[in-house]
């Protein structure tokens, strides 16, 4: 048997190492267009930022090791020009000498990846502006900033603009400033993480900013230009003029599918390649894996496109168990992601809020909380402003969402687990985490984001929500001090602890929206008005959540 | 309704609080023998150390708070004494003055936790033993340390004793050896920490003794004394003389069942007080809630005490609804916990191996394996030890225990969701948890051992294991350098990038037990074998198992 894998990277070196573990006898030819297979392209921004300093430690497994270990026969610096699907045949170019040869296959795996998204601005192919897709694009960038770019004008700061806020773009916005460059992101959407609810990248954006990262929200690149001085300007569509010594291109990445398109595979609607639970695209010796595949969405059913390392690897192995005559079948990706920004974690799995409206969902609710990284007694407890969507009918849990210092790769990677599993709200009730005080509470957050849940599905907590609460009082029960410090207007405020015997102050024919800091005081006093006959909900996330709702 | 809790720490004010915010016009009586309520007892050893400086830190809610924002008619100083069942009341006493009353009851609640072990050791009640159960258990330990313990012989270090290995016994010696206290730790069974099977109490033990904590393993206590300047002397059954200026009894708690069995209460097999899944004992006004309780171990279906503040807390809420007549069920406890001792944490959930042998179970197997707590190529990632025990005949997953400095509290909480699901070694395969190269890798520590024991499993990965590997010849497929520096006696080396090409050098009609570091070579050296006709086991966890399974 003989197995031509275009594309060594992530999905293309996971299924020629599965596969040689299946099969000892099959020809595996490893075809990469690039000089190095199998390397960490998600630790590119930190080579730039000189986190990761030597350009070898991104290189996972090296040709040599892949020949020697697993039998593999790799070629880098040679690209698939053509396949004819009819013959089995692929057309191979070497990338240095242009010349091509027809290569036979029994299977083939295509695992080109994606490519950046490079739209036409004028002056985009300038000198100093660059995508960051390969371990030579890190290394023109590195090259610039230590020796062309920042250089140019040794009296100031270098300088950078970094188009494309998702997470590629700030991470090298990260590791730009990092490096003493004045760092400038410029986003067309009018938040930083396209894929994040609004709320959750505000925190995102704070952190950013205070960091010196300056943030162009809600505008685009209109053209590149460069000055007698060598250094460029980015016009955005708003009339901005931003100097710039390096620009980055982060715009986001598009399925490569120009040779399967050519080959005639089925293309599907969010323009990746079609293809079955066993990667099997449209021809049947033909497979996909990794960023250039479209796949199901678990939670939503819907195809997506999961440009995403962990998904490229199962692919990857499931392709070749389908190779090898083993049935396992790709389950869909529920887009788990995580990002650190300047101390920061982002993370989430599943839904967000923007998805289900997008697909004018009205089956879902959604809590707000802040707990805590850990026992509130052990000193170095962090929040985590957490956001969890479930569904309002049974209480499946829908996706969740988390932000801050500590703890937030471990509740959203918990939740992740919870939600492949089919989870309900009830169930993050009863989860039994790691607790000691270090580590975690005896409540922990994930379990507190179950109950809440739970609380509002059995009735007992009517929520309201800042953004889209319509009218009712607002009463404040947080203490005297806490209201000085951050007030709401408009708000009644009463102490929780003078709740019941100021009773007679809040009106009963009027909804009450009832808050604190972050919840806890809030649920209490909801329960107590709903029990005394009034009418009140509570203000999911209190104070916490308002600011970055209503941001 | 009338209701009185006994008990005022985890499980009796979670139960307190719940019932509040049910019934808001319930009396609810909050009974605590000692002076505070909801305190975190979890946090005493680290009291006890300084790293929580001040006592009031570990005050989760004071009286006071209690009574004014959740109405609870709260006794503190105040201790139950006699039930009477039929008639629905309870003798209450005054600890201060000794003067008792009777109060009926709707519904009654026993949380009164548990009781230290005290075996009657001669010389136990000499001054300078202490137990660590509740806030003045650690104030006199700290008094003892600062002003009268170490200092009587001002001119050496302190010195202490813990006797026994436990968790908290082993946080005490921690936070005693921060001190600068000269800390020795005596446990009567050949390991510390008694739930954890042996190989990973081994790393744990390890740790201790690299920070200065002295272990005397199998071994206990025999006596204490006292001599003319004042120190104390624990003799050990072995014979052994330890001086001390400061000893902590650290021997295990049992349930305080006291109370209980004078009311004739149903008492299980395990010595906890027997209740259904609402949480009642035998007598159908009467509930009970945590470390008092025996509850179903949800891996094994069997009995178990488990003394954790997580279930407790659940316990406590399930009681409450069952009281304001709602029904949820406890789903009882699955064990997970986790201990962080110098920088290293060592957590676990569900059935350990040594669970599953003393049940008799053999439909079961382990796989050992020590990944990186995130992507090797990123400076810092930690090796974790992982050990997963599954199901043979359906790969559901039973339980995991991991050891290291960094991402074991993450991989074990992920890994608890799955078990609570009910998860099989293949959806650990398929899990997608947050990956970027800060907090994990592509193939998540989770997913790797999935993946392991899926292939284990199926059939293509057989193993092996250091310590019950009965014949075969070992085969060391690690490079030259590494052979040299940690051999493995009568073990025939061949690097696995020069295997298929020396295989002549293999018999054919002997086992071989293959292995390297960690297990990644020895893999793909037992699937080359395999498929080369060769019998073949790959010994699971490699060199970094095997230190710890033979020590």
């Amino acid at each position: 048997m003989r197995v031509l894998i275009i594309g060594g990277v992530a999905g293309g070196a996971s299924c020629a190492a599965r596969l040689r573990r299946l099969d000892e006898h099959a020809e595996i030819v490893l075809i990469e267009r690039g000089p190095f297979v199998s390397y960490a392209n998600c630790g590119l921004p930190y080579h730039v930022g000189g986190v990761i300093e030597q350009e070898q430690s991104l290189l996972v497994a090296s040709a040599a090791t892949l020949r020697a270990q697993l039998a593999l026969d790799v070629r880098t610096g040679c690209e698939a020009v053509a396949i004819d699907a009819a013959a089995r045949r692929v057309t191979l170019r070497e990338v240095a000498s242009g010349a091509t040869r027809s290569e036979s296959y029994d299977a083939l795996v295509l695992a080109p990846g994606a490519v950046s998204v490079r739209p036409p601005f004028p002056g985009i192919e300038l000198p100093g502006i660059f995508a960051l897709r390969t371990v030579p694009d890190a290394r023109a960038m590195r090259a610039w900033i230590e020796r062309d770019g920042p250089h140019v004008a040794a009296q100031r700061r270098g300088r950078a603009v970094v188009v494309g806020g998702g997470f590629i773009g700030l991470e090298t916005a990260e590791n730009l400033a990092r490096r003493g460059i004045a760092t400038t992101v410029v986003e067309l959407l009018d938040q930083v993480l396209p894929p994040l609810d609004r709320e959750l990248a505000r925190i995102v954006e704070e952190r950013l900013r205070a960091h010196g990262v300056e943030l162009v929200l809600g505008d685009g690149v209109a053209a590149f230009e460069r000055g007698a001085d060598g250094a460029l300007t980015v016009s955005t569509k708003a009339g901005r003029a931003l100097p710039a010594d390096l620009v980055v291109l982060a715009l986001g990445v598009r399925p490569d599918t120009a040779l399967a398109k050519a080959a005639g595979l089925a293309i599907g609607e969010r323009g990746g390649i079609r293809v079955d639970a066993q990667m099997r695209t449209s021809d049947p010796h033909i497979y996909a894996v990794g960023d250039v595949v479209q796949e199901r969405d678990t939670v939503t059913g819907d195809a997506a496109l999961v440009a995403l390392a962990g998904p490229a690897n199962r692919q990857g192995r499931i392709a070749a168990d389908a190779i090898a005559g083993r049935k396992s079948a790709f389950r869909g990706a529920q887009g788990t992601a995580i990002v650190g920004l300047f101390g920061l974690a982002v993370a989430w799995t599943g839904a967000t809020e923007k998805a289900l409206r997008r697909r004018g969902e009205s089956d879902y609710e959604k809590v707000y909380l802040h707990p805590g990284s850990h026992a509130g007694y052990y000193p170095g407890a962090k929040p985590i402003a957490l956001k969890l969507l479930f569904r309002k009918s049974d209480g499946k849990l829908l996706g969740a969402q988390a932000c801050g210092e500590d703890g937030v790769d471990k509740r959203i990677s918990a939740l992740a687990a919870f939600l492949q599993m089919g989870a309900t709200v009830y169930d993050l009730e009863e989860a039994e985490l790691c607790y000691a005080p270090q580590f975690g509470s005896a409540k922990d957050p994930v379990n507190l984001a179950g109950m809440i849940a739970a609380n509002t599905l059995r009735g007992d907590l009517p929520l309201a929500h800042w953004a889209e609460r319509g009218e009712g009082l607002l009463l404040d029960v947080r203490e005297a001090s806490e209201v000085e410090a951050e007030s709401v207007p408009g708000a009644v405020h009463i102490p929780l602890g003078e709740l019941r015997a100021r009773l007679s102050e809040l009106p009963r024919e009027r909804e009450i929206h009832v808050f604190c800091r972050s919840g806890q005081r809030a649920y209490l006093a909801t329960r107590l008005l709903l029990q005394r006959g009034f009418r009140a909900r509570d203000l999911s996330g209190g104070v916490l959540s308002r600011r970055h709702l209503l941001a």
